[in-house]
């Protein structure tokens, strides 16, 4: 019995048995070998995969004929064809700016952080004992961040600067009450875009205005976002902005550069109150569109309206300084649609990345790249002052110049062509040229000689009186006069040798996957494979502009239709939109697409949505952001949605019926007999079905969201699809709709997508900043699918129904399962309930979640979807001795709850409240607790000192963090 | 006053100052800052770097004009330079084999050890205690070694497969007393040209025969040296040949290959007693002839003279099983000109990159990769018998066919060329052909179309009677019977997600550069940057065959003599030639130019070699090898050479003196001032004088041996020119020499170097099997020089002498400084000397080298080069806060001494008796020494729990492990 794949696929001719390859990569991918899947098939009780699936699908949504996807690909076959791809994708030197600027990765960081498994693999710092690492080079971004704006309080990252807008005009917003929002026209015009669309279904209402002709006297202006220098370079006086608004009681936003910042005066000296960003040209490759980390930074009055993920400085057992997650309570977990934001997945490691740039810099070579950058600007403008162009940006610039070409501007355009140079080309017939770190001697002369000048950079350079432009921006009232960067953390680890060192420190900090299991429910915290992972170092995928011209992408393009075409097989969707760079924003683009379409269809009063009460938070929250009306759906005992609370909600809401969002299989682990059912009644109702495709994992091959129901879904790229969590991003959340639904995908003002430039095409307005999202992360999802095939894809889904059912059956009896399906089986995750222990002996899930760290084991996710419990998604990347040393450390913790139970050790005495045990307590010189400091350390064998992975703090005081909130680097003197 | 070289090189233009860069690499490169410098500088009383250069060099050595270098390049400019020239290297597939062979190199294990600097800048593993990792892992090289061939005890790496035959066959000549030696004609011919060429000096008669015409009857043959399978692809019967050799007392050794030996029967089953090959086809690429780490294996009763090191299994302190070097007595460090050999740098990283191959792969996968290979090898087979050609390789063979073209070779080969295809062109007039783990169908079809057969693989394949071909080597008498590779560790981590976490647990339990500061006396373990590195991924550097035709490998040319003349300028001489793939082959090969210079003139009766009692050990063992009688010369109290008794051995051997070798600096640390005098005194009496290149670091940009009176010296690359150490190799010992000897250079039969086919060359046979040694890690010098530049080069120089001055004078007072310049300064190192501490207390060198790793440094060299001392090294890369926390380390160690000597503790009971303290002593329940835990584990602040480097056990026996030799992986229930 061929329980494992084994490329049977490959085999139908003859030369493949003779001839038959030995590198397919399912054997790689799936943890568990054929003998551990039939020994966990037999302690389950079931007969084999395909037995195992048919007792927990139901039969009656179980896919019946094979998906049209391709054979498999080998790992060397797909570098060869990810080459092929790499090579129809044009590298030109763009000089297009808007946000995006080309710069030089540090190799070491790119080497050290980007391309080591163990930065990227990492899970979002929620078990901060385990996540020191990256917690503290958070708040380097945060403080580095706060720092270049002159703001008090920075969060660890956005999405995209277009979403950071939109985010800080919805806190003006809330904070002023006001729901008139004024927009700056020399913002980035996708910038405005998102703003625009965001602004729509809240009912706020955004002008775009001539930033010296706002008028706030009415006093019903929330706020004003300019962007700083503005889209055309420009460097203007905004105290008199800044003044009005708030003279009128409105907020001042600033979109703004961080490498422009080390010259100019900061935001916070202008007198915002909030500034949003891109750090991409710190550090991060351009990507295409991304993935980048966009920043926002706020005066403190508004800390607790900041959206996103803010690191915090608090406490540990011991009293040593420590990092977690603060202010969680403005989250979509516990505010739902309430919240401040929807946004959940962010860009982490990207952040971690432009940090540690930073961090090797330091202050004063970053004002070294940026006197280089703004001189090479002056040098080019001075260039074309000797020609017959005219400049149409004014005095004071930075890096950016708007330029009105003298003759035809399409000759121009042909010189940088033959060059192959991209520049902005304005629909007002100018040309934009921004200058960037990568900027050479070379290029300069290059777009000297395109503009007709006859001189070269030396000549212009010898006819400065001295050593500086005259003009400098530095020599002006524009320039900086506050420090920035001078915590030691920024000065002292600029040789190579000490930054190597220093993230090295920081890695060995964080639980990865390259440790051990990660056995977060709802997470898919599977293999990311390192042949997945090389394309993104790779020029021709990630050194591309957004905006460059779309033949200059024809490899993308490829890419995209490619990915495209898999998703929908395996979906049974008809089109995707790859536009939502994290679930959240998935989830807000189909809503709003099913707003956009309800409303084409004259429907645009059904608003409300029907929403679970298991769902996870983003779910309402994005919700809410689309302009809906929040209805709680009931959930059964047994975890499932009450349907006949369903029916009941449907009917109430006949006539303003949206949407209904379910997760399937159920956030609760259960392939839910109901569900074609359930989305039959929506449908006959008017409303639509959103399944939230996060369980997609359990799916992929066996049975298809598109096929019982729904008409649009989100893809957790970042789960099922193998891009790795990079400890809380990046991600990619595209949608898969029904074809009545595509027409209405978002568009993109500079570079609009084939699909909604077309006839009929009726698209809404941008949702992230950049066409396709985090393009550059695509080649890793679209690699994993074409070297698993259909096969290797299937009994992937089958195994990680397996692993999860061997998980389940291992531990049920010692534990409580909360919820099974009616065959006695679960899907590809599981809820083990600990509530009872609360009251047996005190003992919570948290306590059992920090006591699995002495076991060098992540935590599965806490509390979710039902308070005290926890739930567990192995994923089939997981072998069998790894389940079974997770599910011993879990059976050994059971023992220790059952001492305190029986009274043997008093809840306080015992390991699990003590829990976890760093080196500091274990090797303390007093050991105050009744069991040793081996049970401490290496409760079991497989805990070895030799290879334990420790936490590096004792547990971590929240509420003293949060009652005293520290969000950037404290001095030194707090760690002696 | 500017320190650092802040390139100012590059100010000249008033450009160059208006459009500054902002990435200059020495910056970069050099640890301590501007003013860690000044600080410095005035600790030790010197006024500027060039000051203390004036205190440190002798002025008559110093030079005088500025060498001839180019400016230095920035990292973006050096990666761009080195992708233009990798642009001029052509990536043909090469079917050429003689023991090199395109292999897919597991990606994971490309980026998680290649490159990783945790794995890449390793030290050798002298240390064991921190070192547990790649000595497990070599211990995993040396079991699949010994499991493959069938043998008892394999070493863990020599150079090549060439120099390991010739160990093979000085270990015959040992063995047996005897000096004569059988080769079998059909050896690959680099081997052949090698073992002749190590053979001439010994007197060792090597002569060729046909393997089934030895005739061993006259009792004088120490062994008899055979490729299996041979060099033409066929594999025979060698009971006949072994037996012959065994019943006259001679030795067999095979040449073989690890592949093939999945498939056919093992050496040890067909009764050889040595095996020598190459593992670059586990996993490792083919960079154009190296690094690639070549393997020896023994059976057990001739343990004791196995070349190379040899990792062995012994116990901790805790009687835990450990890892650490065995039998170092056999080596040059203890045996100087009696050692087994001379190799001291061998090929570590390699090794463990190929034992992970075979732990990623198991048995079984590697054989289904053997079989297809073998397979596709059938069916090209079947299809050359369908056309006229003939296969001159006879029924048996593995992968590879020797093929008479049926009519005009030419076209063939042209054919061939057109698809950008290498074959191996014999001089009889044949093609080889030989198959590897990366053909593809495609290629088959190609190679079959060349060959003008009109069929496909697929059709060949369907004429096959089943689904093995007809002649399968597994159905006949050749047929392997033995198991291998059964040990767990082959068997477990074949999964990606397994693998990854299995490097990762080995990875971190070795301190490297990415830890803390190595500071090895002569080792010079300073950056190794990632930029640096880069290429070594480059397929058109990695991927190609060492005997393409030259015109496929311009861009190497192009590197090789930038390399050349930069390296001439650095060290004075003529010319360079990079056939010695590690510092004591450079030695080798020098003293061989010299011999064969020496005989050119006649004089081929002066042997004799005048080596100073403190040289290193590879000194006096390759001297011996070279056939020179080594005469040691004594060293005065203050550690220098003692001239007089210099001038009485000159004076002794005026007639037969043929090279004195010095190290300059000495390895004491001093720039002797009398270097020049004695240089001419052996020139003077017709010597020629050898200067040890290992400390270039305290001379580039200062001084040059080709100056002083240096005819020869070789460089270790890996040392002073950044190739990192991995481990214990690769390196690089290319020899630099003055013109008059650059005739003599080695060549190689297969790709002669153009210098050596010129008219008045007279070159030496070749001394590696590679044409330029392992040539794809020279592009890491080669970016150095380039990004260092002239001014970078000289500063790097002088804070390496800078920083070991400061060293120094820190702990000069508590401890005693051996020797001094007769100025109080030193050059780029220094020995502790801490033998007082013996009779004072009992404690050793050793002790302080092991209380070090609890402060989780690396400890300096220890007893070298005078017994009981420590050498430290700091390099250039480290600064003043690693330098600082080091010296406190020292000084905190110098208090515990004087507890034990005051009497306040006893030795037994002391901190530095009872270190390494690992996690398991210091978390052992029961705590029985008088000094705290704390004070064990974290006895400074900068010791702290969360970034501990931890050793994995406490200290080893090695005088059990020695006496107890287990060298292959021991049963898994030794570690429960
Ligand atoms: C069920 C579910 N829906 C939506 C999301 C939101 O996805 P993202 O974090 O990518 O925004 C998650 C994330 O964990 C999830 O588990
Ligand atoms: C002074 C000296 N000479 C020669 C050598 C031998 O070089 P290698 O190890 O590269 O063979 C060394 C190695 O450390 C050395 O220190
Ligand atoms: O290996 C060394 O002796 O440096």
């Amino acid at each position: 019995q061929q329980y494992r794949a084994q490329s049977t696929e490959n085999e139908s001719r003859k030369l493949d048995r003779v001839y038959k390859r030995h590198d397919y990569f399912p054997d790689r991918h799936i943890g568990p070998n054929e003998s551990d899947i039939s020994e966990m098939l037999s302690f389950i009780g079931a007969e084999s995969l395909e037995g195992l699936i048919e007792q927990t699908v139901p039969s009656s949504i179980r896919i019946q004929k094979p998906l049209d996807l391709d054979k498999p690909m080998c790992e060397p076959e797909i570098i060869s064809r990810l080459q092929e791809i790499a090579g129809q994708n044009q590298l030109w030197r763009s000089y297009i700016g808007m946000g995006y600027y080309n710069c030089w990765v540090p190799t070491t960081i790119q080497r050290n952080i980007l391309e080591n498994p163990g930065w990227t693999t990492q899970y979002t710092p929620y078990q901060p004992e385990i996540a020191q690492g990256r917690l503290q080079n958070l708040l380097n971004y945060q403080t580095m961040v706060a720092d270049m704006t002159g703001l008090d309080i920075a969060n660890s990252s956005l999405l995209d600067e277009g979403t950071a807008a939109a985010e800080a005009m919805t806190l003006c917003g809330r904070h002023t009450k006001r729901m008139k929002f004024f927009v700056d026209r020399k913002c980035h015009p996708q910038t405005v875009a998102i703003v625009q669309t965001r602004a729509r279904p809240l009912g706020i209402e955004v002008e775009i205005v001539d930033r010296d002709q706002a008028d706030f006297s009415r006093g019903d202006i929330a706020g004003v976002l300019f962007q700083y220098p503005d889209t055309d370079g420009n460097i203007d006086d905004y105290h008199d902005l800044v003044e009005a608004a708030h003279s009128h009681g409105a907020l001042a936003v600033c979109a703004t550069d961080l490498l422009a910042l080390t010259l100019i005066k900061s935001p916070g000296d202008i007198g915002v109150d909030i500034a949003v960003g891109n750090s991409q040209r710190f550090g991060v490759p351009l990507g295409y569109g991304g993935p980048h980390a966009a920043f926002f930074a706020v005066r403190d009055k508004l800390k607790r309206q900041i959206p996103g993920r803010l690191v915090g400085v608090t406490r540990d057992v011991q009293n040593k300084p420590a990092y977690r997650l603060a202010l969680q309570t403005r989250e979509q977990h516990i505010r739902r649609d309430k919240a401040t934001s929807n946004i959940c997945t962010a860009q982490a490691l990207l952040a971690n990345m432009s940090a540690m740039y930073a961090v090797y810099h330091g202050p004063e070579k970053l004002k070294h790249i940026a006197t280089r950058v703004h001189n090479a600007t002056h040098i080019l403008a001075e260039g074309i002052k000797r020609t017959d162009h005219t400049i149409e940006t004014g005095e004071f610039f930075f890096d950016t110049l708007k330029i009105r070409c003298a003759g035809d501007r399409n000759e121009v355009i042909q010189r940088a062509a033959e060059k192959m140079i991209n520049f902005r080309l304005y629909e007002d017939g100018t040309v934009g040229v921004s200058m960037d770190e990568t900027v050479e001697e070379k290029d300069l002369n290059d777009l000297l000689e395109i503009f007709g000048c006859k001189t070269t950079a030396a000549d212009i350079a010898d006819s400065f009186p001295g050593d500086k432009p005259p003009g400098s921006i530095t020599e002006t009232r524009h320039s900086r006069t506050t420090p920035y960067l001078q915590h030691p953390v920024f000065n002292t680890y600029h040789s190579e040798t000490s930054i190597v060192r220093f993230m090295k420190i920081l890695e060995n900090k964080d639980l990865s996957l390259a440790h051990s299991m990660i056995p977060l429910g709802s997470c898919t915290m599977k293999l990311n494979s390192t042949t997945q992972m090389m394309p993104l170092s790779w020029p021709k995928f990630c050194s591309l502009h957004p905006f460059i011209p779309l033949n200059q992408a024809e490899g993308y393009k490829v890419l995209l239709e490619e990915l495209e075409h898999d998703l929908c097989e395996i979906t049974g969707y008809d089109n995707i939109c790859f536009q939502p760079n994290s679930g959240a924003q998935g989830e807000y683009t189909g809503l709003m697409v099913i707003m956009a379409y309800l409303a084409s269809k004259g429907e645009g009063h059904r608003k409300v949505c029907l929403i679970p009460m298991s769902a996870h938070g983003t779910n309402p929250a994005s919700a809410s952001l689309a302009g809906m009306t929040v209805k709680p759906i009931k959930v059964l005992a047994n975890g499932s949605i009450d349907f006949e609370d369903l029916k009941r909600q449907v009917e109430a809401h006949k006539d303003d019926l949206a949407a209904t969002m379910i997760t399937y299989p159920s956030t609760n682990g259960i392939f839910e007999e109901g569900i074609r059912d359930m989305c039959q009644l929506v449908h006959d109702s008017g409303g639509q079905v959103y399944v939230d495709g996060a369980n997609m994992n359990a799916q992929v091959g066996i049975c298809r969201p598109g096929d019982y129901g729904g008409d649009v879904s989100h893809l957790n790229l970042h789960k099922t699809f193998c891009i790795p969590h990079g400890g809380g991003g990046p991600g990619m959340g595209p949608i898969g709709v029904k074809k009545h639904l595509a027409p209405f995908f978002p568009t993109n003002p500079v570079t609009p997508p084939q699909s909604t430039i077309e006839p009929g095409a009726a698209p809404l307005g941008p949702i992230s900043a950049a066409p396709w999202g985090s393009t550059s992360i695509l080649p890793i999802s679209w690699a994993y699918l074409k070297m698993m095939g259909l096969q290797g894809l299937r009994v992937a889904s089958e195994v990680a129904i397996l692993n999860a059912n061997y998980m389940m059956k291992r531990l049920e009896g010692p534990y409580k399962i909360l919820y099974k399906g009616h065959k006695g089986f679960i899907a590809h995750e599981f809820i083990v309930d600990t509530r009872e222990f609360k009251q047996m002996c005190g003992v919570e899930a948290a306590d059992i979640a920090k006591r699995l760290q002495d076991f060098g084991f992540h935590a599965p996710t806490m509390s979710w979807p039902v308070t005290n419990t926890l739930m567990v998604e192995p994923t089939e990347s997981e072998d069998k001795a790894e389940l079974d040393r997770f599910c011993d450390a879990m059976l050994y913790i059971r023992e220790e709850i059952d001492e305190i139970v029986d009274g043997r050790i008093s809840l306080e005495q015992s390991p699990l409240k003590n829990a976890p045990h760093s080196q500091s307590i274990v090797m303390a010189n007093h050991w105050p607790w009744p069991y040793t400091r081996e049970q401490a350390a290496f409760p079991m064998p497989f805990v070895r000192p030799e290879s334990k992975f420790w936490p590096s703090v004792g547990r971590i005081d929240d509420v003293y963090g949060d009652q005293n909130l520290v969000t950037s680097c404290p001095p030194m003197e707090a760690y002696e």
